[in-house]
């Protein structure tokens, strides 16, 4: 039984084999014999993305699944968070993903939970599989990482895609620079500005301003931000040949983003979130693999 | 592949193609071997007969389902309709079932989006699958449409049920007419005095007051309503002996349906929940037809 | 086909071959072939444990599963219960589980709908499942019930799970008792002071006291209520050897249980919600034999 909470634990081999599992299940070369497994989603914040790419990832391996509604449960008659994951284990459930406000949530849970956890996100701490398609998405790019340059453009302060990116990127040896508000940076990365990066990186990763993470409201417009972090197809035109843009999403089309941009020839955007499925499969396998 | 947006863009040889696959299924003729196929039901407007229904059909087909709870999902993000529709075709998902209060949101869509999309409603426009169900409802019951006299009575201006089926009827060389207070009625349909209605008609069809549709209050009382336009048992009884009463549901007890009404013998109310089922059995597998 | 609407209308003989057949579950011995079956859920009260508990046991079957979101349903445009439950009927579901706020809302279905309905729980009256997976729980540890001891404590006044368990517990041979605040007692049960309760008893049922339903603030404080009534270490050292801990969560740490009393070794908890799977699938079994 293999938990997965944050890549920072895992060896680059072991990344790298997920890698490579997913892939494989890209190509169609996946097992969906996993007809007696139950997983449950327990998901304490919305998602989308996140939710139903895990929920797509169970089903074409063949897992039966349960989906936590949150809402309607007896967390409303105040029952505690491992309380209700402790349930869901002595139900025979063979693997829960849990994403959860709370940074860091599953240290409540690993000595006293005997199935698989998968992190869907906890707080602004960790985002292990997001930080693995965007690694599957890069690779299908360049087939290397080191010596590639990222920049990653927006509100880094508040988002857990960034700092797990972040570490696992410098461990494959590339090069990694926030941009965007200052308000929003954190200074013990490096830091570059956004222009200047749209011209030199190999990525361009833009992240959503997250509004409901934030005490008080952004200093500066949507207008503002636009005109200054936003990707255009202007500065498009001036990215690197071979350069790619990514984002976690969901996106603020006109915000970080222009709408043109989406889907233009330079982004990857909606082939990220269709390799999110294959990572999601090959950490399901391995969930079940012996330790 | 196959989208269903509306009926109007079908030839009668196709309904009646898609009715004759839906009568085998409801005989019991039908394969659920589509065990391969992940179908995603998107409702952003409530719904418990035809999300619960399209459920269950993809069920009997086989398939594996993806219910989309846009309550907890990221257009609290402020994500796009397109943007989440994109994404669960990234996902893989072989076709999508879509409510939504955006009359024809589907045009945002087809250019852009390539799996099968199932219209389960869109604004005040259409609702292909509930006429379609209609349909069979009434081919089972008369063996033809052609001469067939119905009135549509009650909330004509807000029901997408109300459209699609006296544009579809009337190519089947049906007789439509609408009744019910004047100002729910549509002026380029014909009028028939609801109490005229009850003695003439083959089908009476019953609508229920939207309330959740109306910018103001019903000028006149549930009572009064009931009084001038329910279908009363009283009513029943001066229908024509063959005549069948529908309803596409939920009825309101008591406004303009009267309580021993919706189970009377002339009633074919769940039935046509039943023939809902197979009808969707049948659009799923047109779906997934080539060109 | 069988209903499972309350505990009262069984027979011993019945009871016992349903935990026989639970048991068996538990060893493995199951038929998981039930896949052309279709289960709806429909829980109109929040639930995680009744809910997910019975959607783990149909999965395990092999069986479909509709979750019902009561939330987002057509409940919203004034459709009756009758009529929503009439509605699944009506598309061909093979049983449906229910829960709902009114006490015996079942008395309006059973004449008039012809598929299984299996109770998660009516109101302040029955949940017959929760009181089968204690009876399973209990015969596990003492191989019989004949002469047992057991105490119910806290809100019993508000407790469809005291009302079916004393009920059942008195016919198998069991004596039972109740303890709590007098507000919440029954005058129609034996009344126990509780620390001689946690002394005397073979078992000890602990109540989460159910603020939802009541229409007034505890007269109590919470910390009051944990000095009074509340199972702390320091009561558990006094129960007898073989003495064990119940609760139907969910349970409310630091009121009625302390926190370290949860998965103490007399603690059985988390034990009846693994045996609660088993009862389910049992029931469910049951509910398509023939009369």
């Amino acid at each position: 039984m293999k938990h997965l909470l944050r890549l920072a634990d895992l060896p680059i081999t072991e990344i790298n084999r997920i890698l490579d599992c997913a892939q494989a299940a890209k190509t169609g070369i996946y097992d969906d014999s996993e007809t007696k497994r139950i997983v449950a989603n327990l998901f304490f914040e919305p998602s989308t993305r996140t939710q139903y790419s895990f929920n797509t990832a169970e089903l074409k391996l063949g897992c039966k699944v349960i989906n936590f509604n949150a809402a309607s449960s007896s967390l409303q008659k105040g029952e505690t968070f491992y309380d209700t994951v402790k349930t869901f284990e002595s139900f025979g459930i063979d693997a829960v993903v849990i994403r959860d406000r709370k940074d860091r949530y599953y240290l409540d849970l690993i000595d006293r939970i005997h199935i698989p956890i998968l992190n869907g996100g906890d707080g602004k701490m960790d985002h292990p599989t997001q930080s693995l398609l965007d690694l599957l998405t890069i690779r299908e790019e360049f087939n290397h990482f080191d010596g590639l340059k990222i920049a990653i453009v927006g509100d880094i302060a508040h988002s857990r895609v960034a700092h797990t990116n972040i570490e696992v990127m410098q461990r494959l040896g590339m090069q990694c620079y926030i941009s965007g508000p200052e308000e929003y940076q954190d200074a013990q990365y490096d830091s570059i500005d956004f222009d200047q990066a749209v011209e030199t990186m190999d990525v361009i990763m833009l992240l959503r301003v997250q509004h409901e993470r934030h005490d008080q409201a952004m200093s500066i417009s949507v207008e503002h931000y636009h005109q200054q972090y936003g990707l255009t197809m202007e500065r498009v035109a001036k990215m690197k040949p071979h350069a790619i843009i990514l984002h976690p999403a969901p996106f603020n089309r006109g915000v970080e983003i222009a709408d043109d941009v989406v889907e233009c020839e330079k982004s990857r955007i909606f082939k990220q979130i269709n390799n999110g499925v294959y990572v999601r499969m090959a950490v399901l396998k391995r969930a079940w693999e012996s330790d």
